[in-house]
């Protein structure tokens, strides 16, 4: 399989830890989204959105969007699982990854904050100011259900959907300055992921693609 | 079940198609979002993220989320089916769905109308013009992939998830001023579901707190 991603995408994040937890192997090929490989011909020949990450499968089918990719992954490998048998924790999990993956994830990605500077002139505070406001508002209404957990992680014993997008909403959260002491039980659940070696694998500092310094 | 909503909400909408679907009975309570009634602590302690749709249970449980309650719902009451038994097809829906839901909706719905309002002083032309922004990148990615198709609707001979959000998503364009005949094939799509009496009944027009002109 072909991972088309950016080491430091939340979205390409997630997919890199799904496929390290499943074991699976891929090629990870760089779209740099810097330089705005993902409106590139051959990029918008493989998703028409313009965006990462995108999985080719070996057969040549082509996924796109990371929850989509994750689920079909779950169906293909369904150990370990990321969701429950339990229908009502599926539906807390579906809705908590939710609440990161479409409530804050979209709405402060480079793609708007580049669309905030074309029409309102954003400069780099304002965009740190936006990006921060939502992460928070998710952050904040997660924090109280993390700390209440009766589970090691969120909703279960291993790591489920959910803390496959809260990791990288972290990483994405300290690059704009979210003071994450703010969120003790969240943090807690970030130093469980990170000392397993799927997720150490799969952050960003140690894909193929990262600098050297990950400073920037 | 009782359905916390509000009649013009995108994602409200969704769910009340789902239920109408799945033949399953609930109540309606009004959420009105035009004077911040998701903000109020009863709504809070429902979603501490302050948003809509909340499904309660029978048995007191409170669902958030609409694609997590909907997915929820698809476990209890499986006919009719909302995705494929094949994993490609079901992968393709949900990146589809996905599109809306994820990279449309949350951009343009009305907490970050009111963030743009707030930090960026943005007035009623600007904020549209954010809103058809990101309707129109949406819409003509899909746009292609609905004239492509081999089935009635996107992926599926009955409507799926994608068709799920498509149509409450084509109904806040117009709200938008989105030049709808640029989309041929999501309107024909769009004009199927309409026929269908499931969608019908989940019209923001039909629903108690729809006021009786349907204008502003």
């Amino acid at each position: 399989m072909k991972l088309y991603g950016y080491w430091r995408s939340s979205a390409s994040y997630r997919l890199r830890i799904a496929l390290a937890l499943k074991g699976l192997h891929y090629e990870t090929i760089t779209v740099d989204l810097r330089i705005g490989e993902q409106r590139s011909d051959a990029h918008l020949k493989r998703n028409p959105r313009g965006l990462v990450p995108v999985l080719e499968l070996e057969n040549g089918e082509i996924l796109t969007q990371s929850l989509a990719i994750i689920d079909y992954l779950e169906r293909l490998q369904p150990e370990p699982p990321l969701l429950s048998p339990d229908p009502i924790i599926c539906a807390k999990i579906t809705a908590t990854t939710l609440s990161i993956a479409a409530d804050i994830s979209p709405i402060q990605n480079l793609s708007v904050l580049q669309q905030l500077e074309k029409q309102f002139d954003a400069g780099q505070e304002e965009k740190a100011i936006w990006a921060r406001y939502w992460i928070e508002a998710g952050f904040n209404a997660l924090e109280p259900a993390a700390q209440q957990r009766q589970t090691p992680y969120l909703y279960t014993i291993g790591p489920s959907l959910f803390e496959l997008c809260l990791i990288p909403q972290i990483y994405n959260a300290r690059r704009w300055g979210v003071e994450m002491n703010d969120y003790p039980a969240l943090k807690q659940i970030e130093s469980q992921c990170l000392s397993l070696a799927a997720f150490e694998q799969a952050r960003p500092e140690n894909q193929p693609d990262a600098p050297i310094s990950t400073e920037g």
